[in-house]
């Protein structure tokens, strides 16, 4: 046991939102002090870097919640489907985000977005082998497709402040390299 | 005006934690359909890629958030401070998370940690030129130490899975290449 061990304890619901809920924990140290912290539980998401011998593929979309427009992102969706695996969701939005199925895919990296208040969890793919293959959402997407040149991947790593796009756009930078 | 623009409308507080709150927000786009969004309202965070010529300053913490009691990451903190700056809080962050000042201080990047939900922007700087200066936060923080050798950043990037610290270390192996 170290000081940094904890259990959580007692829980209420605070909020129940569309994407993501709030909880209300107890946490209890093993030196036996307890707090109270306020954690948000979200289904977690994937993100796609998905590239071929010109371009890799972006998204611009309007984001209320940082009251941009045109958020410049890489494809990527919620792992909301019951039972729907981060690899599946992840074709199932790169078709639905960018017109595109890949013959190939490849696992980067996971990573949790927000460690301090949230469980959300991104799970990084690559795709390439890529050929269209339409689908539709069915959702209000408003997502322009954005073939960003990869000669000028340094371009969009300036472009974009989305912390998922940096962290794939920068792998992608070094596998390239 | 692109069918991407929008207007943040009526906007209720569903939930004020201590670190963050949520609003529940009609959002309006350019051609009238309306939709409603849960945004996570976050002060804001700095996080600190602090190096000598043997090691980058790494911490372990418990983050209840997610289930984990050794999260090895940056130093980082909240911009929980009214009036103070990100370069400000960064430099209380390092001495009270680590013990250190730093002689150079260099802005890298900033980000946005979670778009589709938060409005949670972090702000990574770089220190270099580290003394020792310790400071106490008053805060039950559970940190220790981890000073991590440059020569084994791949590790640093393998041991740790949160993006902030991800997109740190990976941006020090590029400027130490």
């Amino acid at each position: 046991m170290s000081d940094r061990d904890f259990t959580i304890g007692a829980t209420r619901r605070a909020f129940q939102g569309h994407v993501f809920a709030v909880d209300v924990a107890d946490v209890e140290y093993a030196d036996g002090t307890r707090v109270t912290r306020d954690l948000i539980r979200h289904p977690g998401a994937v993100a796609i870097v998905a590239y071929d011998e010109h371009a890799v593929y972006l998204t611009r979309q309007p984001r209320p919640a940082i009251g941009d427009p045109d958020s410049l992102e890489l494809p990527a969706g919620l792992l909301d489907h019951a039972g729907e695996g981060p690899l599946a969701t992840a074709k199932r939005e790169l078709a639905e985000e960018i017109g595109k199925a890949a013959a190939h895919w490849e696992f980067v990296v996971r990573f949790r977005t927000t460690v301090g208040v949230s469980d959300e969890e991104t799970h990084l793919f690559a795709a390439t082998g890529l050929r269209d293959e339409a689908a539709d959402s069915g959702e209000d997407e408003r997502i322009e497709i954005v073939p960003w040149p990869l000669a000028d991947l340094d371009g969009a790593l300036a472009a974009s402040r989305d912390a998922k796009t940096l962290i794939g756009l920068t792998w992608l930078r070094e596998r390239l390299g």
